[in-house]
């Protein structure tokens, strides 16, 4: 059967993303498609890689994400495919696995990576120079869901496309941060995580000219309206309003630096 | 094989719906699923429960609805599953399922509620405190699919959480009703009901305002830019403007009164 | 198994999409359904003509294409379906399927189209005046993609509705054409087309006061801001800004005129 699923920048309203559905089915009839975003700002590819690395591991092993972000599109960046943790990966070699390659790494996972320059015979026939979402990646991605081995697609890449990914770093106590995402309620997102702060205690998280105290495990343990610190359900720090949005609250983008005082 | 259906106000962003499907997957590979709407408000219980209760009984017999409009999530708010007139539901017990208990009490069906938290075996292994859409609510839906049966995943609930839910009423030959929701194209649904209204001649429908002389029954029947009164596809007393968006001509919001003259 | 794709001018908040698959699953409960889209402008049969002839020649032959854009629900407009290409087609005689007989027309291939009244065997038990899609196209689209006939579902029509759909015009070595269609991008479709171009130079693309020299292949040929010349994924002439929107920049809509010049 298998399970793909698609990230892109495309939106819903063109039916580009019905149309890579159609030519996958095309090719495997019993996939189950499913889809992560196609909200993805157009070209953003650290916002894609973001979700995409939040989301993948709660997928059955084998499940195949393919994404598409991709300005390069028609010119000579690779179209690539990768293995990490169990899960497989299609897209272009645009840096968008960047932090799934990191987690491999930091897990010691072996990390696979093709070229699909040398797999044409799993691409359509014909090939677009503006939509190899279409023309390569869904098509590779639903013969891979199928049971296409990852070395029958494509030929081993050493050498792959990485972004920049900020860090918090630690200065005695205290972590600075930053912004990394805002999401649908205005929830925002940070480059801290549960797994670095663990046996610490959290007196103080501040942005924006905005200080909260402490942390909370839900929402519903403060008021409508109270701006609260809490994990997120993928183990980042997270600054929320209860019933209401952070962001909007405190004027919150994308890239503002966020402070933790840690009790000493 | 089995339905699930998801019904939240998850927006469709950040991946926390396929995240869902994913997981339910993981359980039940060869589920058919189903969006009803990632759209509703942020919080608001009332139209998602307004919505489902339209929806559901179109599906076949034995289908799951999973909704998650949750802002008492990680508290002690309990996590319900239940079945009313063949359909199955899970989601938060904070009232959304209202109009659906209302239904089965006004046909007579038997109603079966259930409180998970005595099965966590069908939950995942870990539960984030902040998204049990993920790890809860997916994956018992997904056993239910599966034909898990409902008194297996929880034990018997006699006291429900409600929402009031305003009925209109009658005053000799007037209904007062309310608008409950403001659909895509704006068109406006009341909680007057084909049914109540059955045998009597509607004159005249009232709000903000505006008059509009007795009902027609489809859209095509008056020129563009008329405002006109209908049933719904689900049998509400609709007002909408042809080709148009009544809500923006009328300036109407949920809540606003709504009077219905009948012939004496 | 079988395919049915979806396009509605519906949008997703309300749930009627999904009511829609919940009905066909009824019918067909190994459908593999997929959306094309259901942000057609309310009531904009030109829009969702355009979109639907796009992409459906890129799904399995024998798929099934529900459109429902039909502002005239519940009158004496037909309900119709239709094969063109090895493509089923379903949905209201108004003209959404114009420029699919066209293309039929252009190559030759046999066009089949029936008028659905005659089947009302595959129709749901009940009919709302305003809701086909739930009650006819969808099941009948269920019964077309679970391997019932066309000649089964309906009774030929000769007379199909027609929407006027511009063509270019040439007059010596100039084109003249228009926009007929902006993506979620804000690239600008045309109605020039790769194949009546083949063998000719472009020098330049006009429109809106602006004026692009020459073509380019894909996006990343030019630098951020740039607005280029190039062929759509479907062939059309497109017009578009680097990493940005053509349709902001230059304040183009669809309707505007657009002029090639070819070399003599």
């Amino acid at each position: 059967m298998g399970i793909l699923t698609l990230t892109t920048d495309f939106g819903t309203e063109d039916g580009n993303v019905g149309v890579m559905k159609g030519v996958a089915l095309g090719i495997a009839p019993a996939l189950q498609i499913v889809d992560i975003t196609h909200q993805v700002a157009p070209q953003n590819i650290r916002q894609a890689a973001f979700v995409l690395a939040r989301q993948i591991f709660y997928f059955p092993g084998g499940s195949v994400h393919v994404v598409v972000v991709d300005p390069g599109v028609g010119t000579d960046r690779r179209p690539i495919a990768a293995r990490v943790g169990g899960q497989l990966l299609v897209g272009p070699d645009n840096g968008v696995f960047t932090p799934l390659y990191q987690r491999a790494e930091l897990h010691g996972w072996p990390l696979e990576i093709v070229d699909l320059t040398a797999g044409q015979q799993f691409w359509r026939n014909e090939i677009s120079h503006v939509f190899h979402g279409r023309d390569v990646f869904a098509p590779v991605g639903a013969h891979l869901a199928s049971g296409v081995g990852l070395h029958q697609v494509g030929v081993p890449v050493e050498d792959p496309v990485l972004i920049p990914w900020p860090e918090a770093a630690r200065q005695g106590n205290q972590i600075w941060g930053e912004v990394t995402y805002i999401d649908h309620f205005g929830n925002l997102f940070t480059n801290m995580h549960a797994a670095d702060l663990a046996g610490e205690e959290i007196l103080a998280v501040k942005l924006a000219g905005v200080e909260i105290e402490g942390m909370v495990n839900a929402f519903g343990e403060r008021g409508p309206g109270t701006l609260i610190a809490l994990y997120s359900s993928t183990d980042e720090l997270l600054i929320a309003e209860v019933n209401g949005s952070a962001a909007m609250k405190v004027g919150a983008k994308v890239g503002d630096q966020v402070l933790v005082n840690l009790r000493g």
